[in-house]
């Protein structure tokens, strides 16, 4: 299965493809999108909408993953964060992708082990578990990568559970 | 000047096309983009999308309007919103149209002339402004279309400021 996650945001959209084959997961391609600061926020979104695309076309994922959002400091940036996270829904939707959500919380249990994990605690094991030589960076990438090994987890976990009860 | 003013929701999102000429304003085409209940978000925003991309082909609108948005009820609420807005930001700028912001004190002075109009005396006034035989519903499309006249009147007041600058 290959999932791309995606950690939006208008000025930085961080993204990570994941392929994974039973219990290994293989970081195929991960990065940043980065939009202007002089530009209007209709020209970052459709920078974002562009480079999504080239990626969705590049390596055709079969799943898209995000986080569930239920929070933000306060309206304004929470409108903001829609605004980034609308674009990647719609890209998906274009290219016929379904996507996953998967909250804060699957993620922290997912990839350290238990809810409280901190965001270097993550950070190191996203590197462990892709194999990579380094933590992948800046955050919003890191976080895109651990996005998706933890929609990989959910979609397998799911899978067994109607094998095991189809038995 | 034509402007389509947008009234974005994920459930519906009121569209109204306004040309205007002088002190006269007309009412072009407008309309509502229904999505289903039943359908994904993701799915829900690719319907919007499809259909802003059919309005903006069919009516070339030289500026799209949209409220500026500081609140909501919730900061999920707000996320939501902002799913909807980012598509039409986003739209406009796949058109290359630029996109003017109004206030909604910007919408009630315009419309109405003074700050604390009520929902029904911006309806009202918005079929008397664009002379049409009733009120244009539902609410979201009328919202669309005092939007679009409130753009036309702040451009052309802005236009207009620039002019006697000049002289």
């Amino acid at each position: 299965m290959r999932i791309l996650g995606l950690d939006p945001g208008i000025e930085r959209t961080g993204w990570g493809v994941v392929d994974t084959k039973g219990h290994d997961f293989l970081a195929v391609d991960y990065g940043l999108i980065v939009t202007g600061k002089q530009d209007s926020l209709p020209e970052r979104l459709f920078v974002i909408w562009g480079e999504l695309n080239k990626i969705m076309a590049r390596h055709s994922p079969e799943v898209v993953a995000v986080e569930e959002l239920f929070f933000a400091k306060n309206a304004k940036s929470a409108i903001q964060v829609g605004h980034g996270r609308g674009v990647c829904l719609l890209a998906a939707a274009a290219h016929g992708i379904p996507v996953e959500e998967v909250t804060p919380l699957q993620v922290k249990s997912s990839i350290v082990g238990y809810g409280a994990a901190t965001k270097e605690q993550i950070a190191t094991m996203v590197q462990r578990i892709l194999g990579l030589s380094k933590i992948p960076r800046p955050d919003d990438t890191c976080d895109a990568l651990a996005i998706a090994v933890t929609a990989c987890i959910k979609r397998s976990f799911s899978a067994r559970l109607v094998r095991e009860k189809d038995k």
